[in-house]
């Protein structure tokens, strides 16, 4: 589905094109063509091949999707891969947006997420001596929102880990904090997904050698990849957390089973105590001359409790009830 | 065996040699010759090597097979050795493909392998178009047929280890779990050996300096790179959520043999309890009042079976049964 | 918050400015300008930004805060960077400080900590022949305090690291153990990020092209940088030091719980052998001649506590009493 | 020992040489010496050092052994140093065996090991047109034959593998599994010494710049790089292996003694059922009608057997037993 | 303390000089300073900074002590700052030297060690053309001389290992090899310490561009680096090691609980079969016809020496007791 499709001239709208007359206003000065799809058919993308003479291989992975982010280079043009990831009913989404960008061009498909980018192009719209920069602003714009909506996501998980942690030295808490701690690594894992590809990848777009498109624009292709710097070792760091804390749930799983097994271990003895007692005065000898006393089944009741109350004491004073 | 042939001119084909005719047409100007052999004696690789005056090298690694995946130069031709991996009945079967490619000529021997790339000729005498980019092309084309075919693998082993994971936290599974992990971890140790190799190697076949044979399609061998990338990444991810697993399979191991310890101490208490209980009616000492009374009996049966309870009830309260 | 802005000629206090009219000493011969902010508002920073001429985006980082500490050139000047670690009631609370450092002005902006660098400028301006190299050694001055502030944080971690490992073999302490070292770990990590990431940046600051703020004070940027090197070893060498401890002392959890059992193990079978014989003797057969005897019963004590005391020696020997 | 001391002149053999006269062979064009020592005395040591001018770091290297596996050059020669593995009875035995090699000379020094290399000379000697090509390919020669033997080693070892790996999951070999394991590791570590040294200075032998020596045989290296790379890489995927065998050997043996804790707990509880009951009716109360009755004891029997058969199903439809 | 200071010209010891003659000496030509100081003062470390001119960070670096390991240029000299390990009543005692090397002086500063280098400047003395290569030569003899002393510390470590090792299967010792294997590792971690930073920075004392005092003698400073290497290697592995012997130690005392666990609880149940068989002929109904046999009694107790002898053959058979 086309969503917009307007060239600029000068920084300002000019016109909303038919998709047909793009190739036309690609080659007038000072103009650019901005584009943006969303779920495309292939009868659409293979428009926009023939308009903007899109490389072939970078539309079979544009029509594809399930790319892993990436930046490549076609010629004087750029392709870009990146991840939308966007929570629903407390689920990851996983969406696609890739751009096309040229030196007179930027072409956005999105694929499978509920992320619009209309705000983007608010934004730009409203500051004409930026969008004057041409495609390369734009490109960086859109990468800039993808990147920026990483951070909330990030938050969600962080703040899932610290309330696991709370929680990791409770009592009786370790089934529950293992399979929130799994599921919790799942999702980071597909953050992590996300964002090293493309941190690795942004590396390219400032620097020494870059594409012809970011020439201008490079502190703020930098600023992307320090984002995604910050983005990427706040993950790292998670998931080693989250290593550590598995390995000391099974610590606390083994301490918490330890401390029952003394404490169960610890009444059985005292009832074998009592068991062992009862056991002996039950035995049928015919001389027990204590059988024969007025108090001696007082005395023996005393005496199975006290022997009780001693180990009770004992089991106690180490800890163990 | 030879499987095929054939001599190309711009693009067409244009007859099928025999063996010892290759030499005669790799002079001949844009014009190239495309063999593919299965499983080939001696004599046969030996005739290719004259032929195609291939390295001694290079044919002694085709003839012996079972090597590491990897791209290497021999003057101006190019020596690609790749895995093919298939299902046979559960398992994963190991093959080899090994391709000789020069300026103007492409040698494929496939070993202990059902897969064939009959597909890749017809699809490229299909396009002469870009056939016409000769020996280049063609390599590409085999390649990426061979990397193609790891994704269903993959996804395979995907959704082997999905699979699993739903049942991780389920009682009583853990012995099977760990079996079922344990040699997923091995089929994807097997398949991460063929795509790792591969893709280090790749990166030698676009960017700065590149063999003759690929110059002309960089962009179509960094496709490959991408596509061995994408698997290379999934299958660590795979692994890294493996040993994660195993982990947190132990976790679940001490959990369960806990509840199942709680358990049953808590009955062997419940029991030992009403031992104790009778042991003491059942002592032998002359004074015992209790003993006399009309109701001693029911009210013993009611003290033993309240004690009793009263335990089951804490016990249950605590979560122990 | 304003807390200095002065101007300096050839190492030597000139006046105290006020904010607007910073940009005329911005040009006078061998003069440089040094501001320091606290917690400033937006518009205190937008009127630094005008006056320096400062990067919009450096400027959005240091409004913003909680950046990822790093070192960024824009055209001649220099971004910085740095978090503040320091201790409050046994907490470790995190600032940050931002610097700003052009050739011929610096600018520290402070946030949510309560260290000052007045020492830094008092230093500074007793020593007038160093200060005459201007901004860039005021830049390693204040690097230099933050990094040298992070050693006793440092020490503190390694001694409670030290305390732990006294503790982790002594009986019964695993528990407490393992929380401290969870704990500990978390704070080493936010050292860690503190440290590595601005050692990664450092490396910019002295070698083979350095930004021309920094050239002529090239050893000092590379002790800097040996600090953080040498912190970032030992910070590595602990978070080790804590995996390898968790790990041990699970085993020795592992090992207090395989002795706690065998002791009562031991203890419980003792008292089943007293049983086992008791109940022998309660037997009711009419013919059980020892029964009749004179010194049936204390012989049949004298067996029980043989056989008791027996397996108590048994038990003490193999280590298990 | 002097094994072998021989002058080459155009691939043929020409003499064999008293040491002394070495020197006088060196300076003849198109002439070369091979000379093989076999622990060799500080004195014969001393007369190569003379005759070949080889450096005092070297001929120390060499006549302290237990070196590391390297690759050194002095000037225009090049010193190598490997490791030799075989099995003795077996238990991996270490030699090591050095290499000298200038423009016109190789000398091979062989150290506590059975393995020799006269098939290296006869081959060679047989191949007057690659001897041609002088000491470099003798050094390819040597190496060649150095790491083709760790093939079988690392064959002999994967087979072990794989030999634990198929009783893994049986029960019951826990105890023996893993000081297998440890075992193998063991071997594999030193293994992997030998190969990854080397490994890692092999990438000096071909490639841009390459020593004066190696300079026409560059494929050759080349292909002995890729055999240690094909060691590595299976050396790796083993040693990643056993880790994760050591983690399901311990979870295997937390299951199974899960599963006896079950199945004696259970025969216990079974046991204390028929205790109980056996107890209340062994108590002494004067009024339990059930004793008067004529069948009250088969008819306990019949209760007890119920009671304990009923509980031996319960746990064996749960599985424990 | 100043324990030498001494001239040398053309290779010959010239004449013991005071301070605060060093810097006459410094620019005869032809002519070197050696001086060796221990623990000094500050007032001493002072003198040297102003008779040699070296600069205040390093001077800084060397009067604090606790330096990491590393080589640092300063102009045309460098400062070398390496460690010593020696043992001191079975622990290990870390000490300090750092070097200072010019072009025609070198001045070793040692702290908290007894080692000491007299051995060193006796054994250069004694080799006048070698000494005669100047400042580059006595830099390597002293490092020489600090890392040959790292080889006996390594010794002692792996010999500890291996004691370790062979402990690790026998039964009981689990407590005592965890606790040897902790506390190997941290001096492990030492020299680990020690060695791999200071490998880190003699690569550049050979190779590529390299510091003027020891361009003369790159294969000694390269001989360094590789026994640096070595001992690296081997502390590496000797770590990893460590790690899966904690790990196989921690299987050891699971299967060891295990075995116990299944030993007690067999005893138990033949026991338990004894009191249940007791406890039904202690029942007191009034018709148990087996109570009157003549042969009940001796009958029973062979019915219960019967169950409990097969109970005892079966658990043997299966490798319980």
């Amino acid at each position: 589905m086309i969503i917009n499709c307007v060239a600029y001239q000068e920084g300002a709208r000019l016109v909303d094109l038919p998709v047909d007359d793009i190739s036309d206003y690609l080659d007038k000065p000072g103009c650019f063509v901005w584009v943006a799809l969303r779920d495309p058919t292939p009868l659409e993308l293979d428009a926009m091949r023939r308009e903007f003479d899109l490389h072939p291989l970078a539309v079979e992975d544009a029509s594809h999707g399930h790319q892993r982010p990436k930046v490549e280079e076609y010629g004087d043009s750029l392709f870009v891969v990146m991840q939308l990831i966007e929570w629903v009913g407390g689920d990851m989404n996983l969406g696609e947006v890739v751009v096309f960008a040229g030196p007179n061009y930027v072409l956005s498909v999105r694929r499978g997420s509920k992320q619009h980018f209309l705000g983007v192009r608010e934004r730009c719209e409203s500051e004409p001596e930026v969008l004057k920069q041409g495609a390369g602003y734009v490109l960086y714009a859109l990468m800039d929102a993808v990147v920026d909506r990483y951070f909330p996501v990030l938050e969600v998980l962080q703040s899932e880990l610290e309330s696991i942690e709370e929680g990791i030295f409770v009592r009786g808490a370790s089934r529950q904090n293992i399979e929130r701690l799994y599921a919790l690594k799942r999702k980071l894992l597909q953050l992590d997904h996300a964002v090293s590809s493309l941190l690795q990848f942004s590396g390219k777009l400032y620097g020494r050698r870059v594409p012809a498109v970011c020439a201008n624009n490079q502190p703020y292709f930098r600023d992307i990849s320090d984002h995604l710097s910050r983005i990427d070792a706040q993950v790292d760091s998670s998931l080693d957390t989250i290593g550590t804390a598995i390995l000391v749930n099974l610590s606390m799983v083994t301490i918490e089973q330890g401390e029952v097994t003394k404490r169960l271990a610890a009444w059985a003895a005292i009832f074998a105590v009592a068991t062992a007692f009862a056991g002996i005065w039950g035995m049928n000898f015919e001389f027990m001359p204590e059988l024969k006393l007025r108090w001696g089944y007082p005395a023996a009741l005393g005496v199975i409790a006290s022997a009780s109350s001693f180990l009770w004491w004992r089991f106690r004073r180490s800890g163990w009830l």
